[in-house]
């Protein structure tokens, strides 16, 4: 099969790799910092972790080291849903192996965390490897979201990794699998096998991260790609003068993505889920934030903009998410009577006597298209789809709804047209930027060698992620160090905790001193698509959000 | 404003000449060729062109040339739909102006034609055109789609274009802007007037092209932006392995784009209406065709893949093309009466005595949503709104019925869950490629010579656009030699002809062999973003529409 030129170019690129992980291995040397502990909740944590809790953070550096060398054989897990730089990861962590032992072997998981748990595995040879050097997407051995929960699943997965006769398994996923991978490192120790458990910080959402996680992998690629089009959009804005682009973006529970492509770009008006949520913003507060910035604009003969949404924001709406509540509430028990009702008029007949009065005020707010999306589209639980909510158009619905009073009342003159977006599959696979193919190989590299010095229950670790490649810190962090307590489905459990948009963070700041002046003036940013080849300005710029938490020290 | 560091580094780039272009003004010979003819209808045609009728093709050669250091006052106009280059056209126009005279001015019309109708202009200085150079957009000075079309609009542009002394008129734009440009050639040389106008072929939808025209600028840039997102798509697909996303283009009547992309990613299935058309095929049929595709590919385990759509292809859908026409003449007349339907249910009702039977079982065979946009989006003139149309979704839903039919009949075990996207605005302001930077740049120089030259009536035209840029062919080609006789509301004109997917040329019949290969097989191609910098085989390489037809000559 042809190739594009450009994945061919691709094959040819070497990551760049920190001083410290590119030599031998018998020059590279473990340093161990002191015990640590949990975020909170230690005891609790201590408790669950018998094995694991408290080991000390692990650097690398140039040094002396004859234990690298050992034949190994680890199997590799792809988790949830596709970020770029994956296949890096496991590209940098079969280099670093065969580096130790020619003779290592590495098996691919097939399908995420299933494939562990019902063997389904695959030699990696070198061969297939070379095929995926520098690309995006899972393909190379798929990905999955099955979680390794019941004790069945456990014992499965320990079977599996047995029979393989693994030292080993990585996996490579968000905040929830690596919660997981840290109960298997766990459960393996109970139960007498010796298999180190590694996890790999992915998520093109941006919620993994903390003092030594610096960013999660294929954020960086994600939001260039988003920020390319929305460049684009704002130039098709600034040049048609007619439209308002409501743009929604992926990224369930942290707004990091959006306020990342707003600081690249500069929009009209950006929500933050965090903030809105904070504030205790209703639907109507938010809908006027939008709206003032149109009026403003109409005022200037503008009308047009550019409006960039979370994808998870009405979750954080104070109104919407009781709505929500309620809604999921009154469906328990009932959902054969709710699967029943045949029209959008019996539904909402059937919940407004369900629901508060003031619920039922702000679903009947709601443009009927966008109402019925809370009422008819249910998760297998019965739960509202909040990812299936088209916010973008609920919105624009009840914009239009806002300045049609405003016309009214004689406090709007302008023109308004919208156009809906919604940025999200095509940013998960993209080509992995070079900070990302970097990144990735060298987490990958890191991996290799914490297993190789015979750990568990640690995350891959790089940073000093904004200096240049040569002089990043590798090493380990233990997942417990990163879990806090939470309540999740009635009972308390061990979770790495999300990292939310601080509110009192650099990036958030500095968008919050410029906002009000983007929201009436054009300041627009146009970014352009993602250079690989080029001068480093141009190919080797990472996150602005990055780049201002290292400035910000927060 | 700090700009990205993209763009500042896209100021810098030089774009390509042709050698018969890039010397002193004094080196730049004009050849004429032999006496032209229209497409067609040569007798009518030439009564309305009574002055500007025939004229021969122009090429630019490298010679000797005295007449063209003249001091110029210039207007340029963008028309209609943003595309990647615009910016450049202008750059290179006012290039040439100033390398024949220093003195030269250029004035910019804002907002399209109605600035020529309306005296709104600007003075284009070289601080203006530096801060435009290789980006995308036409916000320069804006865009529009007012039509010069009555004796009074006609009137007001010669009074514009007297009133600021101009010389000539630039009319970048595509076929309907394009024959405005030999209307208005003509009416001035009709009125007396020595104002020239030369027009440039603009669109991203890649109609506007003949023998002379090799490409449309902006089409390159635009379907290297879908293709790039189609890629990350497909990638995303094989990764995930579990959803069919639905891809819906830009372009209205022709298929080019879709084509093009297709070519570059190897989807599942690509429509292209012309073929539909062609063949007279059903809903049914086309739903059918992608139906084959999940069906075969879930007996492989492949309950994923990806499907193109042409924008307008609805109107190309034997069974839905009826439907359209009979609902916009049931409409015609009563207007009032249909805006007065309340409820989906009335509106269903009233049509259905309307309208026959057949296209009222075309109607009720689609899924409820979209069977409303048919009915209840109806432009100023109460026409269905084709463009509006969400055809992506409208095919989800029935090929999820035919599914569930196939189901029942034990032909279909697979899982079938679907993604619908919208590709559009996102290409149309991307920075131009490199090729579109060039090529822009070129079609804009060449327009200055054939005003200097004092040519009238004709378009800006570079040849050879597969070989590098210095062996490019630049000249002019008379507007009334692509044009035939059109209806157009009941009466016939004389418009430029528009050039639809060629199911006898080389790309379509490329795509026609490989496309029951990539309909069951997982062939995707990756082509990445679009490159700048590095390797020549990344940033210049042209469209595969454009390479294949000049290989196969159609």
């Amino acid at each position: 099969m042809e190739i594009s030129a450009f994945q061919k170019a691709r094959y040819g690129y070497v990551p760049k790799l920190p001083a410290s992980l590119s030599g031998p291995v018998d020059r590279i040397a473990v340093e161990f910092g002191s015990r640590t502990e949990a975020l909170s909740d230690h005891a609790e944590i201590a408790k669950i972790f018998k094995h694991t809790y408290g080991k000390p953070i692990v650097t690398f550096t140039e040094g002396k080291n004859e234990n690298l060398g050992r034949r190994l054989k680890v199997g590799v897990i792809l988790s949830g849903g596709q970020a770029p730089g994956g296949h890096n990861v496991i590209a940098g962590l079969f280099d670093g192996m065969r580096k130790g032992c020619p003779e290592s072997e590495l098996y691919g998981f097939l399908g995420g965390p299933a494939g562990l748990i019902e063997n389904r595995a695959k030699l990696l040879s070198a061969e297939i490897i070379d095929g995926f050097r520098n690309t995006g997407g899972f393909d190379i051995i798929g990905s999955g979201r099955t979680k390794i929960e019941t004790p069945e699943q456990f014992a499965a997965s320990l079977k599996t990794a047995t029979l393989l006769a693994l030292d080993a398994i990585v996996i490579i996923g968000g905040d929830d699998s690596n919660t997981n991978a840290a109960l298997l490192a766990e459960y393996f120790l109970e139960n007498g096998s010796g298999i180190q458990v590694i996890g790999c910080p992915k998520t093109i959402d941006g919620d993994l991260k903390n003092r030594y996680i610096e960013t999660s992998f294929g954020f960086d690629t994600a939001c260039k790609t988003y920020g390319e089009l929305i460049g684009n959009l704002a130039r098709d804005a600034a040049s048609a003068r007619k439209q308002w682009h409501f743009v929604r973006l992926m990224g369930r529970a942290a707004s990091h993505i959006a306020l990342e492509c707003a600081l690249q770009t500069r929009p009209n008006v950006c929500l933050i889920s965090e903030e809105i949520e904070a504030r205790g913003w209703s639907l109507a507060e938010v809908v006027d934030l939008i709206c003032d910035s149109i009026v403003a604009r109409a005022e200037n003969g503008e009308n047009f903009g550019i409006i960039l949404i979370p994808e998870g924001v009405v979750e954080f709406i104070q109104d919407v998410k009781r709505l929500i509540g309620e809604l999921n509430e009154a469906i328990a028990g009932n959902e054969e009577t709710v699967s029943g009702l045949s029209s959008p008029a019996e539904q909402l007949r059937w919940f407004s006597q369900k629901i508060s009065a003031a619920a039922f005020a702000t679903l009947s707010a709601m443009p009927p298209g966008i109402a019925g999306e809370f009422l008819a589209d249910r998760d297998p639980h019965g739960n509202v789809q909040v990812s299936k909510i088209r916010t973008e158009i609920l919105l624009i619905g009840m914009v239009e709804a806002r300045l049609r009073k405003l016309r009214q009342e004689g406090r709007y003159r302008g023109k308004f047209t919208a156009q809906s977006h919604f940025l999200g599959y095509e940013g998960r696979c993209a080509f992995p930027s070079n900070f990302d193919a970097d990144y990735c190989y060298a987490l990958g590299h890191a991996a290799f060698v914490l297993i190789a010095s015979g750990l568990t229950g640690y995350l891959s670790s790089i940073r000093r992620l904004t200096s240049p490649a040569e002089e990043w810190t590798a090493g380990g962090v233990p997942l417990t160090m990163m879990m806090n307590l939470e309540r999740r489905q009635g009972t308390f459990k061990p979770v790495i905790k999300k990292a939310l948009v601080d509110l009192a963070g650099k990036p958030f700041a500095v968008f919050a001193a410029a906002r009000k002046t983007w929201s009436v003036e054009t300041c627009y940013r146009f970014p352009g698509a993602i250079q690989y080849y080029g001068p480093p300005e141009l190919c080797d710029e990472t996150s602005v959000t990055m780049r201002l938490e290292a400035e910000g020290g927060s």
